[in-house]
């Protein structure tokens, strides 16, 4: 995240990775005002041999997820914290990429980390039946929904 | 892609998908008008045990990559051929998911590649070199591109 | 509708359509995380006979009421729960249709029970008669505010 | 429509109407320059006994949707000529509407007139025919594309 | 005004008509719900002789001013109620006009009234005094909060 | 006119001024760049006992217009020479008026024209009767157009 | 500013002018009411000798930072106190200028005195130096805060 | 510039610079793709003791101006080569800095090349004489423009 005050937009992020089972590290570190340390602590996590991806959670202008997608083999997504005050306009610097880089761009937290679960679960089956699980329960849930309302309104 | 009319489009993420030795299957289905044939394709690529990932290329309102994601553990990538036309308004049809869908966005059909070989790279080396070459030639590049304009200014 | 976070949106077209007489169906289904029970509850008011129109009400980016219109020859209405904050985005994964597809959109719920009655008053004197009254009373209404502000400020 | 610059739009309109065996009247009428005339061309289609859908075609702001809905108990559909140069702006007028009107919007002629067609087949076999038929067509067609580009590419 | 809802924001303008020594009379009458009656109104105003200028108050799509315009040789002045939360949208129906309408748009009711004064000021020289002295006073206030700051600031 | 670069603009609201008789002086100057001669030029129209109106025509942001309105109590109306490229973000600029200026705003040069005419036809009734026939011309020829538009489709 | 209304604004740009040592007077002055008093005032300023920066703080459309730029061979700084409801709208009167005005736009208070005593520091040493130890500082903050959420998480 | 496709805009800077005798160097270096490079380039000219003005230009999301903004106290002015299409969208990666970032943003190139002339000319009277001259200039073509006009319509 590009600063503190986005923990609690981070905070959802690693909740929801901890219901696949996912480690999630949450570090601070802006793009903007410390580049360097920014590619310091990416290289710790392109070291230690361990498949990594790197969620970007930076508000207003988006700088972390580019700098980090142009230098990183992993893949980056960003997850702005936007709000309807300034969202239509922040979201626009984490889609308009130059050339180049490849970070993709999601809006929820529980969605960033459901969409980094399906890629670790191309290759992990634990976390690929916790999200067919998933997906069963909702599925399940919208037909007790309407069952439900069908009852209401007898 | 949800129509014959995106395939120029999926042609630039199949030839990006070439330069990294992934293999990319084009199919055309509509998730409005043919979601029956959009769930059985999804089920081809699901029963094969071949990790896969879906690229949804659909112009105007996007149901194909939210369909797609709602009903696989497979990433979904959205990958809408928007233009500067409506693109501004057609793009939230992608972000603005329900909760439970865990697709992300990506606007540039070479970036949509790079970023599915970003995945299958945590897994495979071969991928992995290929993205860090091509990121060093950019790096590199662009160096040479600064010299050569200051040689010219010179 | 999508989701039962919309019921309180549905319960107003239901009362809507009850002044006018018309019976109003609410069930919960969703085209981007269960299209096979979207599309199985389509079905069930398809083979009844009854002549019936769908109103699609669905947050966020739409998907439900484009995926009923692909599928049925019945009307499809979208009357999206829309508010100011991301409204202005919403609306066009409502608007802007693919080929092929017939679906038209409302904002407000009362407009879409209207609506719903003037197709049905086509065919049925008792529900003509009810718009016929209805406007005749919201024209006496505005001449007795407009005489009413007259004789206030004489 | 409001006026003749909009013949264009409308002819598609009504050549997609006579793909379904709908007749279609062609009428040039300003709700702002003469809503006087408006409401007798009006009034021509209300008294002649024939169930009738009004489209209205208007560019920028959309004065005759909204004056032909207040002031009859027919279906109203907006189907303004919206470009991408203005379209963002001018699609508002049809879709703000105050209190008490019932029109709906849609953004392409051949949809109108597809979403006409929905209507008068709730009560007209061969109208509802026509649209099962197309559906299928359109489904088969898809269907057929995705073959043959499967073939191409092999 | 196109509705009674709108009346907090007439009595602005007749507040601030009545500042400038000019009556000001609020009517009710909406042009897509009656707009023969609009037009009745409209002539009650054309008919006395006396010079008059309409200003049309009509939320969300305005048809009262364009519709009032087009029938009438008197000027019209949109002052559409907006708000921040749809005001960027609703505004376009007061400006994108047809071709042979000539009325105009201001946002602010004060401005309006100011408005309608500074063109009854062309040939009323009491009007025309109050507009001066009004502007004087609002440039020496400006002088004066000038001066107070900077004494503030010592 | 705030820059050369709009004369063609305002050229056309001259020529509409001529339509209905009134004079009409293009004076360029820039209340931005020069801000002293836009109040000397304004200080000539005001001092020679001649009704105005001034019409201030400047693109981009609309200086013109605002520093006109508040500097004379003569009406002033902006009709900036909006485009399709940036005129959603520039009307802005002349509709966001602070507190104390009445200028309104208009797009079309003609409308300007007109409506400058219906302000002085107030008190000139050769301009009122131009304004009457060309009201009357216009609600013919819609009549005319709609009885040929009849005809052609027999 | 152009109006006491934005004196928190100001407010805040004077505090952390003062942070950096930067004196900061605070000017009312409208571009619109009182172009001859912006004038004068800016030639205080142009005529004591001292280096100045002007920051011109204008809400709504802005007349006075273009105004003030077209004036003076002085850096002219926009800083307009724009807030979410019509932000969006109002930063183009600032951005979009006519050609030969180089005023350029800050958005936050704190940036257009930071941008000040970056120009100031060109030629300040204790300035610079202030600047220098701010921009460290905050390198530290980010660290620590990265170090501690690191604890936290453990 | 961010990429050797922005030098057309670059370009105008450096000849705009020209005409106030100010030295232009134009470098290429993504903050994207190449961070620690940028950050070199950036050394380069805070080592050599000449105060320097950095003019930032990168398309689509910019992150080369917050990215140098953010880690040197000389002043970076933001020159994004927008044009219509996506301009208002990508003005915002521009304008929405984080906390403690001092970059201005300026359309057009040969404003910011006028703006880094009025920083310079705040201690040197050369450069301040040119602009001195630039502006008078204007002031009295504007002058002429307008007297010419008068002369061509008598």
């Amino acid at each position: 995240m590009g600063s503190t005050s986005d923990v609690a937009h981070c905070e959802k992020i690693r909740k929801a990775c901890g219901s696949y089972g996912i480690p999630c590290h949450l570090r601070v570190t802006s793009a903007h005002k410390g580049p360097d340390e920014t590619l310091r602590i990416k290289a710790e996590y392109e070291g230690d041999g361990v498949p990594t991806i790197f969620v970007a959670v930076a508000g207003r202008s988006n700088g972390l997820g580019p700098v980090m997608s142009g230098n990183t083999a992993y893949p980056v997504i960003n997850c702005p914290p936007i709000t309807p005050d300034w969202g239509a306009q922040d979201i626009w610097s984490s889609l308009r990429m130059p050339s180049g880089l490849g970070c993709t761009t999601v809006l929820s937290p529980e969605a960033a980390a459901q969409f980094a679960a399906q890629i670790f679960g191309l290759n992990d089956h634990m976390v690929w039946a916790k999200l067919r699980a998933s997906m069963l329960n909702t599925w399940i849930s919208l037909k007790q929904a309407d069952k439900k309302l069908q009852e209401c309104s007898l």
